[in-house]
């Protein structure tokens, strides 16, 4: 670690990371480094609270240090990736321009149209507007949802996210389960959560079921109450496990079920996806697929001010883990 | 109501608000209109989803049409006054600059520099820094911290807010009082959460305890942990009721006190300040004190873009309410 009251320098990273010098200075500069010397890099970036000086770089010339975010609400996932968007940029000496659609399509469309105007020197979307025009001439990643080759999309590992979610369930004794999974009418990289969970149910052998609730706003979890209501028979719920396609449908298929006089962990297990925490730091709020919201950000802007922009990898995965958050039981 | 396909004219904003055109208009122009009307309008815009057209107003010349937000994280609070304040101004063609101080105070610095180097409209910022320097000529709106006079202030009304909070203990049958209370070192608005708990339980000739605890983060909420301890005598508090500084406070002194086998409300009541809720849209976490966050946000941006900015008032305390959130009792 660096001295407390000095300034961390590259080497200080270099050491951190363990890896070359010459590592370093090419991540620092966005210039070609394997992924996972970039992610450990970055790493060591953000634990020595290391500041770039761009004074050198060319890449600045000209440019307006600024990039775009646009993300469709403040629910604590965005929330999180805000903040970790804004301190990858930051450290960088890049500023933010944010933009919040609020789940209104016309005006994501507006937002894009803004950043260009505003001539950010990139975009960086979150965006279900399944008719999104991508404006020419500026660089865009995008996080969740595959456009094309031409432009970098970076993800959770969703299909691996379900099926360590169901493996977990098994594992914790679970043998019936359904899967609550709301969703846009796109097929966005969030729809491998619904594939990964009958992909694990088939290789387990185990019965299962999906309800599925496609509506725009992909956040209708209400609309479970039918289903949960239907598939509850003399006090107890048709299936001993449920994974949910988000941390706020597990929140509240748990209260549902709770009313219904059905108890969690004991009657029936339940993981969500996200990792969302209390005020934003404290213990999960469910069990739950935790996203590394920190490595999705660092991703999309290394990507998004990177001098090979048109050789970056188009699908990024990254990898997730599984977080104890008191609505399964624990191993014995 | 506006027809759904119809986009809102300003003579429906003024229906819905009840007020004549031409104030709507001036709220619009941000000319000089009774804080109240403003408020009124306000609600009105945002319920209809009015958008401003800009395009005639003699304000924007030159301007950059950015307005800068610092706030010093993403905790819940700050993630809905982002949301508000993008929105407030989203709705008047405005771009926002998002600056997350990360509770850093040098970072604060260069934030309120960048800021000013990029040449935004103005600067609305929520920042705890003993030593910051308010650059000059620029547009300065704070939250929660009077500078000066010269500088507009909006915040809840605090002192106000801890009264409540003492009076629906004191309703609920609570008669020993304590506050748990974290704070900067500096004297801000926030300090009244403080002074209005201690004027209220004078007020009734109720005793009562402060734990305060000092620090710059104003966040270190494990610091609660000796004093709750020392205060538990054969399973029971000391106090009957909790008034804590910030929600997220008051859901730790909750958690931590059934740890030690006290029920919460039955045994000790608990409200906090802030009203966070689950997902940013679900329940209440705890009971609590709710900041109206969409009207600070309204005041702030409607305050920076005033074109008699100067004649604004210089502290604007808005109104807040309780909320039950669970952790005090239903009222008999």
């Amino acid at each position: 670690m660096a001295e407390p009251n000095n300034k961390p320098t590259m080497e200080d990273v270099a050491r951190e990371a363990g890896v070359a010098l010459s590592t370093v200075s090419k991540v620092v500069n966005n210039q070609r480094v394997g992924e996972g010397y970039r992610l450990k890099v970055n790493k060591a970036i953000e634990s020595l609270g290391y500041r770039y000086n761009n004074s050198g770089r060319a890449l600045r010339t000209s440019k307006s240090s600024t990039i775009a975010l646009i993300v469709p609400s403040m629910h604590p996932f965005f929330a999180k990736l805000v903040y970790h968007v804004n301190a990858a940029l930051s450290r960088r000496n890049y500023t933010m321009m944010l933009f919040i659609s609020q789940d209104d399509y016309a005006r994501e469309k507006e937002c894009m149209q803004l950043a260009v105007e505003n001539q950010v020197d990139g975009i960086i979307a979150l965006t279900y507007n399944p008719s999104l025009e991508i404006p020419k001439n500026t660089s865009i990643v995008t996080i969740d949802r595959f456009f094309s080759q031409e432009i970098p999309c970076v993800t959770s590992d969703n299909f691996e996210g379900s099926r360590i979610a169901v493996h977990k369930l098994y594992e914790l004794g679970c043998r019936k389960l359904a899967l609550l999974y709301s969703c846009s009418q796109l097929r966005t990289e969030v729809s491998k959560r619904k594939d990964g969970f009958i992909s694990a149910c088939h290789e387990l052998g185990i019965p299962f079921e999906t309800k599925e609730i496609v509506e725009a706003r992909a956040r209708r979890i209400d609309l479970f109450d039918d289903f949960l209501a239907a598939h509850v028979h003399d006090g107890r719920l048709d299936y001993d496990g449920l994974f949910c396609c988000s941390d706020l449908a597990a929140w509240y298929a748990c209260n549902k079920l709770r009313e219904m006089g059905i108890r969690i962990p004991e009657d029936v297990q339940v993981i969500g996806y996200d990792g969302i925490r209390a005020f934003g730091e404290g213990d999960y709020l469910v069990s739950t697929i935790v996203q590394p919201v920190q490595e999705i950000a660092e991703t999309c802007v290394s990507t998004i001010l990177s001098e090979d922009f048109s050789s970056r990898p188009s699908l990024i995965c990254l990898p997730v883990e599984f977080a104890d958050g008191g609505t399964t039981k624990k191993m014995p």
